[in-house]
């Protein structure tokens, strides 16, 4: 087994943490990180990342996401927010950073911006933002394997109520939506009624179709 | 810089492969396995994967993913395709599933599932195909980063004319919708546009917030 397959199996979605225990500095930055650094469609990145250790603001996210101990009792919670709508002036933002960081264009770089302004400005907001809602779940992906490699537990959330989190973190100002929480911690194992159940996954042949 | 680490800054979206080179059967299927593995909402895997070598299917495709050449070129083309809607057949068969594997169930899960079931039958069949969709995206992160790890190049794509794919692999009749494509194979670096540019993505001040 190759290591990344066995963090895989690693992992699981972990339902209590140990509130005492907090995920040291360069550990948290290397998740981040690789969530910075996850692909997205067109290298737009639409979405931003939003970490949380302050206590006080995760016990008043606590009844938002139903209640799940998680969110109070982990050590730092990501929140993942989508662009809520993929705009020309975010879009000429990542290709103005581009050209700046590679010091130099193309005209076929340069139409290739028109095109993606014409398709994102041509559909509505609602569409936009699951676009961006996609990409924002390469990032989860990144971000939950990054955590297995540095031996810290995770949980990826949806069950919150998205609009008053947003509220609660201010997120229409800034055009975002919150769409997933990733809480970061370390287990305590003997109240978490998943940690000594079998991983389950659909077999190979119910999973993969091959056409070779 | 963690290994995890280099592998993200490693790989890029390839654009041109050499067709010459097969990926071997050993790294596939692991790639093929970070995508079973990856974790996804309630554990609904609520998506399949599309394994396509067959080259005359290929060409085929390529012109529904407006020629891009890594269609043809690459080793292998993946297609996640999410469930088109998410029914409670299908809850059913997962928590069926879960546990048959782990020779028991609880009061606490199967109250549960009739809570997955009442929310995904009182919603429409687009908003289950978005969850759908969304879910496919960690694996699809899981999958690029696999093949970076197998030293395997990838490219993540969602430029193609997802009905008339669906339409070309029976994926109707199935329930399933394509989301995004995935490439695989070995760089043709001399004809790669973008192998030898800077990998850009949004510094950390501009992509995190940090509330501590």
């Amino acid at each position: 087994m190759t290591q990344l397959i066995s963090k895989l199996q690693w992992r699981y979605a972990t339902k209590k943490y140990d509130p005492a225990r907090v995920v040291p500095h360069d550990k948290l930055e290397r998740i981040v990180e690789a969530i910075r650094l996850a692909p997205t469609s067109s290298g737009l990145q639409p979405f931003e990342l939003i970490v949380i250790r302050n206590p006080e603001l995760r016990r008043k996210i606590l009844p938002l996401a139903y209640g799940q101990p998680q969110v109070a009792e982990c050590s730092h919670l990501l929140v993942l927010a989508a662009w809520a709508d993929v705009t020309a002036e975010r879009i000429d933002m990542m290709f103005d950073l581009t050209n700046t960081e590679r010091g130099s264009t193309n005209e076929g770089w340069e139409a290739y911006r028109q095109v993606l302004i014409a398709r994102h400005t041509g559909q509505d907001a609602e569409a936009n933002f699951q676009f961006a809602a996609r990409q924002a779940y390469i990032g989860l992906g990144a971000g939950l394997i990054a955590a297995a490699f540095e031996e810290v537990d995770s949980t990826p959330m949806e069950g919150f109520d998205a609009a008053a989190l947003d509220e609660l973190l201010g997120l229409p100002a800034r055009q975002l939506r919150s769409v997933s929480m990733l809480a970061l911690g370390y287990r305590e194992a003997a109240g978490d009624w998943l940690v000594g159940l079998k991983k389950v996954r659909r077999p190979r042949e119910d999973f993969v179709t091959d056409l070779a």
